[in-house]
């Protein structure tokens, strides 16, 4: 019993490194993505889309891995909710890929309309946060580090007032010229997909609060 | 032996009818906020978003009902699977609910502002085109039915025209008149949450083409 314990002590330093391996992937395709926007950077987007490939690759490889430790070593009660836990933040990991896969693709449709370059403070704030806590989170999960977890919680309602400030200015920028409207409206979906991958869910509508932006419209 | 296999499909049975029941609740959040935003029905948007947390506690329920499952049985290989699947689609219907409670979170915002009428026979094309397929797919499910599952696939084009069509649609509006800005933004948002429903990834952004949309700006 002893050595079946071990072994599946063991089992679970892998899928910790995968895990680990992932999430350190995810970071820098997230800070890749969000610079290629930044800079206006096709290359470095390009970068992005294509490694987020990897990522999708080690998810279907640690469900694989998770499967076959089930199967050979049956375990039970906590040691079977770490592995199907394990699962869910490899899924995770690999939607953020997608978010981030889906925020250098809309690199060329920015790039070629007149864009404000103000907006870049705003942008760079809220992208700095996100990597933060994104970070953080990684670095919890594997230090097992569970009030430190809770912790960051605290800082989501920066990330709401960042976004709302940015989603603010792209609807000012695109009530004053018609010509902002396309690049503005990609802009807004790589700032919801970034407040996505932090909060973990879509955004709520309530924020921006549904009485700002409407009095905006009206101003 | 016998009686082991048996019992196990019993528990099968089991889980299919909860994501059965899942699926259900989800065609209705969906249909339901699809049509508040048309109806600008503030009334059945509260309830999408009040039922959505059965939604959840229906997902937590069937994790627990299969970790409880895993342990008893034990199952290995091809039903181990089965199990795993369960919980992956169970999780990919509290999205689905997430998304449809979000776009019901934006009747206010639209109602409130000036919106373009005439966009309702799209949107509505739109909703009609993604129900479809999200009763099918749960269907085919229930039924295992693969090939009837990969039919469907073919469907998906549809859906990007008609995802196409509108997010033109609404630029357009924007561009015409500042005032329709931000009531089209929350629009574009319901179309997009629709559309990633359906495409099960978020919006790939080289549709609508980043031609076409830079050209329209342009114009």
């Amino acid at each position: 019993m002893a050595h079946i314990v071990s072994a599946f002590d063991e089992d679970l330093v892998q899928v910790q490194a995968r895990i680990s391996e992932m999430g350190g992937l995810c970071e820098e395709l997230l800070a890749k993505a969000l610079q290629s926007v930044q800079d206006r950077d096709t290359a470095l987007a390009r970068e992005v889309i294509d490694r987020d490939r990897a990522l999708d690759g080690m998810e279907m490889a640690l469900e694989e891995m998770v499967v076959k430790i089930i199967a050979l070593r049956q375990p039970v009660a906590a040691d079977l909710r770490v592995l199907i836990a394990a699962m869910k933040i490899s899924s995770t990991l690999e939607r953020i890929g997608d978010l981030a896969k889906n925020i250098a693709k809309r690199v060329g449709a920015v790039g070629q309309t007149a864009t404000p370059r103000n907006l870049s403070h705003s942008i760079d704030s809220m992208a700095g946060l996100v990597l933060t806590q994104v970070n953080s989170v990684i670095d919890h999960y594997v230090a097992r580090d569970p009030e430190a977890l809770k912790a960051l919680r605290a800082d989501d309602e920066k990330i709401d007032i960042q976004y709302t400030s940015v989603f603010r200015e792209l609807l000012t920028y695109m009530m004053e010229d018609p010509r902002n409207i396309t690049a503005c409206t990609h802009l807004l979906f790589c700032a919801e997909n970034a407040y996505y991958v932090m909060t973990g869910q879509l955004l709520p509508a309530n924020r921006p609060k549904v009485d700002e932006t409407a009095a905006m419209s009206a101003a």
